[in-house]
């Protein structure tokens, strides 16, 4: 057995595409409760009160929904070389250097088989809270605002995928990523992949895509200390009409309790609550679920919905929906 | 700066005398709920009921109580032979190898400044539940059996040191634990420091001795998923006239909710959550404490009750309680 | 307006049938979580840890499941003769006196027009708990025990009848209740009516009959301290092979979260938790819920599943499910 | 045993007299999480997003803190009648007849022995939530606003006394109330009372007067859902710079799980969750705490701080603090 690679550090922010930036902005601040760090003329960058960093939500003003890119933050600077070694040597499409963006410097950029693009980074700015902003206990990023649902820092994302076992592949040589879990259909093709790069049990899913798109998104989620935060957030969300798609309930895979809703232009975001639940173990072991499994519904037996497997973003001409 | 070490992957197991072996059982089966693997003439392997491994608590009859030994396991054989040249290497006391135990391979073993063991270990005991352990869901490591307090897995011990500069030392050459946060006292010295080989915020403590011990004990902690199961644990404890010493209530150092109680004979055991709080950042800031800022008890206010500073096991002739 | 009557202080117990009656107990006791305060030949007298009488749930070997009656406390022996003579004078079936029970003295029996038999009492057993069950704090009724679900006390049941309109007749003529909250279809019937004699927002409910049964029962709910107790009940009960029917989620009508399993021989249990809400304004307005506005499912969404509009028991020959 | 009175129906609401309005408005609002009905030159009528009444906190400008008047509201026009007819023929000084209030009809005035102001009505302004305060759920009484600790409904108040017996026969004869616990000292005093009206544990609660001072407010109380609301809260007020007095806790009267603040202007305010725990038994027995059984703390032991004996509204010239 290889050595783990440590290399990426964790999760850095995802770029979320909207056609109702307004709406979306506003839903994102005053309902899901983050923070705004910056609004330029097509982007505001985002962040729950105890990211370390600028930005985890990169809100874009965009013809359409679905999702930008996804950025990791990696371990050190000789870590990101190697990364980057592995990658152009790799059979994935490399897109190269950017310089970097308002809550980060230099950042690599490649490309997974279904379009999604990824970005790995090491220079970051860390978020320093103004006067308003400073905390009662100097160990948290920022102050606890306690402004809509308020969750306490991102924490993972979900991409659809046209062949899930490529897209693994893509993960584990390029991030160096862990599989935790998986769905393995009855005809041998793998449902869904959890990833992780670190002690989290998932930082990035990827389920099959039935709705006929490409390079789609979807969900992004914010981890919220308390599974009441979640019941008191369902709330929250049925008083701004917010469309609450499934949940509050509890994953059978990963075990995470949770709640979907769809922001003003469709991209799904969760909210979720792992409890105590982490991944310390090194010689991580793939916890596989059948189909048959699956079909037993979530763990106290809600039945995923209908939209749950059809519903990504951007919409697709053919989306049954 | 040097590039982090991820050699040591998690803490893996604590020993802890009692001179009230039965009592000392009962308590932590019956009443604070973890589970016995396997019960030998002088010692019960006990674990929660998602620690994978088959014991995360060594609880061995003793002629006094205290930390028979701390037991991390590492990443990889690779890492273990890694931190075992860099310790030998040390001015650190090397006690040898053991052939391991119940529950894992062999272990490497060594001594901090103050008299506590430490070991290391790869090769482990994967706990794999009978016919009546089975999990409901298959990426539990055992069924939730709902008993007593019932915390989902090992968190961190707390060490008494007389020089907690000299034991960051050595924790940093040995395991390459990073330090989270520390307390900082007016005269100059460290009062407490909070250690981390993961992504956890912190597995092990170490704050100052003050009652003239040596190789003291101050508690071991097992996290729960929720807050509610400590508040409702509160009440478990109080119905079967187990001493509460403080709490429930949240630190402000690391910001963990928290319940103390001393187990029959007389060593401290906490409850805790940490919420969704994790220490993602690879750079890794320390985060000081003043005396004054100290001074302000914990986070809503409670006053550091006074047995908590003086209160460890062994007890010492001059143990000023 | 009439002034309101409180010569009904409290719903009492429940009689409950089981034509499995080991495994009914044993579902009671050790899972859900009540205390059992006397076995007799044909029943089991059942309290929760803060019920302050001997027994809230009397379960009873019977051919078939179902409800075998309904108590009620009254606030005093005066109230208990006005209700008598109000019941007396009114067209429903008086069954007459009965010597009382184990937990309670002589009880007045009635019916209602769909053969649910009510039964009213003034003298009643107060439990005192023996030394084992002595709570920490006097203020309690017996022992926290912190067994399975554990909930705190008796809530409400819900009767299945043809005529929901002639059962709130028969309720607010012969109890006094005020309906709360109540459902009026389209058709212009009355789809269901929630009671309550007290603070309580309902004591009991009553849903119409679709399964061309009579005398049917719904289910019987015990109250918990915390939404929290009722997600880690789904946990138990799931780890327990219990069949969940739906929840945990929050219903609309009455705001109550909750949780519906189905005991061993198949009568509807419920857990759930109010919150802080009570009805202490005393010129009670019902809520009216139009269909469709029930047609939007649970307070978050969730679709009411078919089978809680047609299962009851005892089952009937032309049970649809 | 003479029947239980039902005339009066609940507390209605409580004027607090502040002498930093604008302070005190701010967190009751803002922080607390009432929502403000009307705004009058001297008073701001303020209450819980489920309360069904107009206000049920009077806050008014005035030289000094403390409590202006207490309100309850009877079950009926008629309860009224008798309740007045009861006063008048007591000893008890009657201030008479007020015209009313913005969120009531006329009122009935009288004294406590103590200078403490009561009053009953019935006729009251129920509220009626605009288009911007309507809430998604018909049967809550306005828009589930999520500001600051948001409680859900007044709950109880506390009075000191200098003779807490004379109080109680004040309470007992005037308003029918039932004593569910008392504090019975060592020299045969009593220590605090705790009453209700209905199905409440308390609704008012008198402590001993230890500062010398005559008719003062100890405290005011609203309820949360659930325990982890307050949690939160204790959050939200440390952020805030609130002065947290003592909790978040357990207390052994009652079992409420409390919180309590010093609000601007110094008058202290509790958030408190009571659970599923009720008051339904008619013939209700006081249950009786001794001296030493105080001493033992709170539920899960607790040390009560000082300033919880000595501190009430208005300051007196020789308080202790």
């Amino acid at each position: 057995m290889a050595e783990l690679s440590f290399d990426v550090a964790h999760l850095g922010h995802v770029e979320v595409y909207t056609d109702k930036f307004d709406d979306s902005l506003d839903f994102f601040t005053r309902i899901y409760g983050l923070k705004l760090s910056e609004l330029t003329g097509d982007s505001a960058y985002l962040r729950a009160w105890d990211d370390y960093e600028f930005h985890t939500l990169k809100l874009t003003r965009h013809h359409t929904t679905g999702v930008g890119h996804i950025a990791y933050r990696v371990s050190s600077p000789e870590a990101l070389a190697r990364r980057v070694a592995i990658i152009e040597a790799s059979p994935y499409k490399v897109l190269g250097w950017t310089d970097g963006d308002s809550g980060h410097g230099p950042a690599f950029r490649f490309e997974d088989p279904f379009g999604h693009v990824f970005e790995l980074y090491w220079e970051t700015v860390v978020y320093e809270p103004g006067p308003d902003d400073r905390p009662a206990l100097k160990n948290m990023a920022s102050r606890f605002h306690a402004q809509g649902a308020c969750p306490r820092r991102l924490d993972h994302l979900n991409l659809l995928a046209e062949d899930v076992s490529a897209f693994r592949a893509f993960m584990t040589t390029c991030l160096g990523s862990r599989v935790t879990e998986e769905i393995r259909l009855d005809n041998g093709r793998v449902g869904g992949s959890w990833f992780t790069v670190n002690n989290k049990s998932y930082d990035l899913a990827c389920t099959e895509e039935h709705g006929k798109g490409h390079g789609r998104f979807h969900h992004v989620t914010y981890a919220t200390d308390q599974r009441e935060d979640i019941l008191r957030a369902a709330d929250v969300f049925l008083e701004n009409g917010v469309h609450i798609e499934t949940g509050p309930h509890k994953h059978a895979i990963q075990g995470t309790f949770f709640l979907y809703v769809w922001e003003p232009a469709g991209n799904r975001v969760e909210l979720a609550n792992a409890g105590a639940r982490l991944m310390l173990r090194p010689d991580v072991q793939t916890v596989v679920w059948t189909e048959a499994e699956r079909k037993k519904g979530q763990a106290w037996g809600l039945k995923t919905i209908e939209t749950f497997h059809t519903h990504g973003t951007p919409p697709v001409a053919v989306d049954p929906e």
